[in-house]
């Protein structure tokens, strides 16, 4: 059995003590992970931004807010894992400065400065060592290249691709890539369903 | 009786069809202003914005999304209705530019081009005739002088004046102000109390 580090959820990039960025990520793709993991016997900790979905008691939830904090609970936890699965929609734009105040309406634009954050796959990919790291990839368009492309820069053993569709929704159609660009499995349906099949493809190739 | 209707939630404004701009609002305070509503025997309309709570099936909900549609659906409702609750936290800016794909990350800045969105509790309050008008104010500092001068540019014949710690939150602590900038009542509790005392306000002098 292995310990599987999760990411789950949107995060957030405040402007104000008010606004800020995020998508719609609803943490359900991720707590069907969660839950596809236990029922293997896995053990799980789960690094979640805010969402409203409840995860299975049976594993360890580490709340966070913004892609910062993800990224330094994930660090610390990987630590002790033995793999990742990256399914979290960090939020990957954040605004160079944050205003301690509710920015007042002026009627004029606002120019917002936004960077990039640190990429949470990547990170963990680059630091990886005998440890296995599967990502997702959600594009609009060029699905199956652009995958592959993450998959590479973020030195993934698997990722997982799906579309927009999926965010929100209680149902998710994805096709698994390796490293070499084939497509492992393309599975349709709900998130649960979808999620035992990505663990039976995680355990036949990187745990087992 | 009166017919009143609420607005409830957060908006979106989306950059692209995955990232936007939004607020921790939950639809909490505007559930509870639904129950209180119902509870006093009016009819009520809804017209909320992305979020999890449920509303009571008695209320009409109209789900929306961008700031732009909730305008333009509560225009088309504020007709039938004898007064408006703005207890919405519209997103107050949008992108100038929506991009039909996901902005492909480049390593590099990103400007973002943001303009002030419609006052929707402004815009009704300009057009209310008749009709009564109660908006919400949710500040950082100076609160009471803020949410009066929200009141007036608003045209609001009450301002409900709260915090940034009612965001996402079961409690609530408020002050009602009328147009004199007298404190009619400081309420602190659940959002149900506070949502039954806003309405006893309401009926005693803007429906009775």
């Amino acid at each position: 059995m292995a310990h599987i580090l999760i990411t789950s959820g949107p995060t957030r990039q405040y402007l104000d003590p008010v606004r800020y960025l995020t998508n719609a990520s609803s943490g359900r793709m991720g707590a069907a992970l969660v839950e596809a993991s236990l029922a293997l016997g896995h053990k799980v900790t789960v690094v979640s931004g805010p969402v409203e979905v409840e995860y299975p008691a049976g594993a360890r939830v580490v709340p966070v807010v913004s892609t910062e904090d993800m990224l330094t609970i994930c660090r610390e936890e990987f630590d002790s894992c033995d793999g990742l699965i990256g399914a979290a929609a960090p939020c990957d734009y954040r605004p160079v400065h944050v205003e301690p105040n509710k920015i007042a309406k002026t009627g004029q634009p606002l120019e917002l400065h936004l960077i990039e954050t640190d990429d949470i796959v990547a990170t963990l990919g680059a630091e990886k060592g005998f440890r296995w790291v599967v990502g997702f990839a959600l594009e609009t368009e060029d699905h199956r290249l652009r995958a592959l492309a993450k998959l590479e820069r973020k030195h993934c053993d698997l990722i997982v691709s799906n579309s927009v569709s999926a965010m929100d929704s209680l149902d998710n159609e994805v096709e698994i890539l390796n490293p070499a660009g084939t497509v492992l499995k393309q599975i349709a349906g709900s998130k649960r369903l979808v999620a035992d099949e990505i663990l039976a493809v995680i355990t036949e190739r990187l745990i087992r």
